[in-house]
């Protein structure tokens, strides 16, 4: 039964995932040894390296299929929608995107691999400005790349105040100060018309 | 010469702060070994252990001294100039900054104690803003404690971006567009008069 078997390898795939988050986000990356993500994930060494060749390949996948989900989220609903679904993000999701920072800061590598993902995340905040632009939405005195660099500033301080674990008040009101920052006002309307 | 003494303590203070910075931006706050210290102050262990009782109070030396600065632009000049300031800070700045937002992640001891501080920059912003609202050029539809919590974002993330070493583009234009959002525009003092 092949598609059984597919549909199990898929659920396994799943489970290493999943569980390869816990162990990063309670213990970071270099302290989720291999007998920590056998703990996290229930599965033994040899089917979790039976889906990832190793440590590293399964932490890049976790970061990929984020950057990913960032990328839908911004095409379909923009930049600020994603800030705002981060408040539901968990310890793992950001400790997964701490880890990517991390990585960004002092391993060149990786830095030069993961540009691909972040010009991917910049793309579709520019092509999300860009339309909603011409549909009279967002300001059109202020370049959309300018645009794009401000709301992925709002981003990264968002990502980072949240894993801090501090409170953040006014965070409503905040991402509409953020939202407002784009778009079209009454007042640039009377001005450009 | 008590006079020339103090001045030589001083000095030598200030050489082991500067040195223990270079320490920690090159090689972390776990990475920054005494024998480290030793070789980027040019001091020896007891020179510097004369100045401070362990290498964790030379951190929060080092760590307080940066937030007393930001809080004091931040008094005379607001958030934003802050963050225009950013741009010309180096890596054992930034290094300093993340080693702290690391320990609030990590560390609940640190975190209250830390507290104390990052009200001290809020209070500072909330006070000039509030000033600054009063002398009708900041926006006065939104909280000052919302337009606080909005520059301390965009300030996190700018910190943490400029961590990466990624070129940020647009900082100019981002930052105009960071000061606007709190600005009273002519719009909205058409109105509220």
């Amino acid at each position: 039964m092949p598609k059984v078997s597919a549909e199990r390898l898929e659920a396994t795939r799943r489970r290493v995932l999943d569980g390869a988050r816990q162990a990063f986000a309670a213990h970071g990356y270099e302290g989720a040894t291999v007998k920590v993500l056998e703990e996290t994930t229930g599965l033994s060494r040899g089917a979790i390296f039976h889906h990832f060749p190793d440590k590293d390949a399964l932490f890049l996948a976790l970061a990929q299929e984020d950057a990913d989900e960032v990328a839908a989220v911004v095409d379909e609903a923009g930049l600020v929608e994603a800030m705002r679904r981060l408040k539901d993000k968990d310890a793992g999701w950001l400790g997964v995107q701490l880890e990517v920072a991390r990585r960004l800061r002092t391993d060149p590598d990786f830095r030069s691999g993961w540009e691909r993902h972040l010009r991917g995340i910049a793309r579709a905040t520019q092509a999300r400005l860009a339309r909603q632009r011409d549909a009279g939405v967002v300001r059109r005195d202020v370049p959309v790349e300018t645009l794009a660099a401000y709301l992925s500033l709002v981003y990264d301080g968002l990502v980072a105040h949240l894993a801090t674990g501090m409170p953040l008040a006014h965070l409503d009101g905040v991402l509409d100060l953020v939202e407002q920052a784009v778009r079209e006002t009454p007042n640039t309307t009377i001005g450009s018309h």
